[in-house]
């Protein structure tokens, strides 16, 4: 590549990393480190941090060649997993590391971050791009993220202040989230052999697009509500029954209601194309519910409300009983 | 595996993750963020973060299937990046991904991590671990590592109190950190055909112990005068030019003086051998010199014994002078 096209690639990347910085940013682009202030007025901060991978997700974006998905799935994975901490993101940073990543590649994984960023007013504070060719798989590329936010000590939710009694909210998922894509690969590609272009009734749409959907953030969802809530869990790999029990007292269990929510068509087709079991699919899939909220039956009307306002549908779907774990009813 | 044996292995990762909680440290193991306080009486906290991995040093690793060090030298490695910023680090969080990274490996490099965070006090925050089989070449592994430190805003340094007349104190590294390995193991294994196990005069000892030396952190040197410093430098990728320039305010040119401190053996071993212009040897290479802080004369007594103290080598390697740019005289 010629150094021209290198220098405006360069200046594309930096631009995108720009339009993140908010007023708390400080320092420059181009530092050791990146920096950023606390949000004013915020008793006994508490810092909340999650590194986290897209996985093979990232390999439909490969076979696809659209790479400016996956940064907003991330930057979403990562907002989720400290928002049920009741924290506000406030900055990110990636690794990008592949064998060779071509400049337009870098190009767009950089623009999706920066959107899913910009998406929660966090500064992307830094980052790392290594060219490991003896370590990658020839062409491929691996991308993970930290995200950095802040809550005061009093408002941190832990798990410890679910009650029996207290009600599930189920919101809803935009479909597969950034989890069972080894299956789904195996699935859709391998065993149904269907391209990324085919249009699939079942699945209610283009295969690329159902499975490139982008993970959903539910900060605009959660973040009006957050001190309503007793506890959160974001549904990943695990699962409902995996995730949920993160967040369980000793002495509570959560009783989840199959049949409460609508299961997105792309679930019903993997389970019966790929001929998976209830229980395999409750594990690796989020079938539909990509967070659940923990409240006090007094709260969900306003907790419900909130998500409303921000185009999610959400459903109670289960709640708090005594005893330990979580079983589907 | 066994199920018995893969408990042993997460219990030993977990005490390792435990043995890194300091006081400051919230939240429990297994949730979806790790937690922080900030250390306490701290005005004005900025954050300070930053992403970095250690490339293909990983290579000679598993060549030498000695994994319990890579872990120290990402630590030590992040520790430097931020510490150049003044800040004192509180958190680290780390990402290992490969085609399938056997337990016992796992355990080692988490062991190294912790030894690291211990080191500086530090708590190791949280982490993902993936199998990507399909991204990664059969039996390789990545390893990447954020890491958080704070400084009050008013001690923060940017190099924007860079002045003329400043003295550069250079640090002596242990070897070759985590830089220019491509190139190194293009030298030791490919040309020389060298083995992890020789012995070799010329190196100073065998070239496996050499390889793999421990990135060193320059907390317990500096941290006594960090607010002495106007500026500092952590020389990686891109070596003393590529870095040093990173801190220079305009109109400040930094001199360099060769000859001011002793090249380590190993530095001598790869340019002669590989027939290294100096040109590229400064650029790819430390040269013996890990970090270089910008002082103010009358400060650079007190910066060097603070770093004898710690048992650092330090060399007053150049000036400050009207200019621009790195030059080496």
């Amino acid at each position: 590549m010629d150094l021209d096209a290198l220098d405006g690639i360069k200046q594309q990347i930096a631009a995108s990393v720009q339009s993140t910085r908010t007023a708390l940013a400080l320092g420059r682009l181009g530092a050791f480190g990146g920096m950023t202030r606390l949000p004013p007025g915020l008793a006994d901060p508490v810092l909340v941090l999650s590194t986290d991978g897209v996985g093979t997700k990232l390999l439909v974006a490969l076979r696809a060649g659209r790479h400016d998905t996956v940064g907003e799935d991330l930057v979403n994975h990562c907002v989720n997993d400290i928002l049920v901490h009741g924290a506000r993101p406030i900055g990110f940073l990636d690794y990008i590391a592949g064998s060779h990543v071509p400049a337009a590649t870098l190009t767009a994984l950089v623009a999706g971050i920066a959107r899913g960023c910009r998406a929660h007013e966090m500064t992307l504070l830094g980052g790392e791009t290594a060219e490991l060719p003896d370590l990658y798989q020839p062409g491929h590329y691996d991308l993970a993220g930290t995200i950095v936010g802040v809550v005061s000590e009093g408002q941190a939710l832990h798990g410890d202040r679910v009650r029996v009694g207290d009600l599930l909210v189920g919101y809803a998922s935009s479909g597969l989230h950034t989890n069972g894509y080894a299956l789904v690969r195996r699935i859709v590609f391998d065993e149904q052999r269907l391209g990324l272009e085919d249009e699939v009734d079942e699945l209610g749409g283009r295969v690329g697009d159902v499975l490139l959907a982008v993970h959903r953030s539910y900060w605009q969802a959660m973040a009006p509500v957050l001190d309503r809530l007793h506890a959160a869990a974001h549904i990943t790999g695990g699962g409902i029954p995996g995730n949920l029990v993160r967040v369980l007292p000793a002495g509570c269990s959560a009783v989840v209601r199959r049949g409460a929510w609508t299961v997105p068509a792309v679930f019903e087709f993997l389970r019966r194309r790929g001929r998976i079991s209830d229980q395999e699919m409750a594990r690796v899939f989020n079938l539909g519910i990509g967070m659940i909220a923990i409240a006090p039956p007094e709260a969900v009307e306003a907790v419900q409300a909130a998500a409303g306002r921000a185009g999610v549908a959400t459903w109670v779907i289960g709640e708090i009983q005594s005893g330990q774990g979580v079983e589907f009813a």
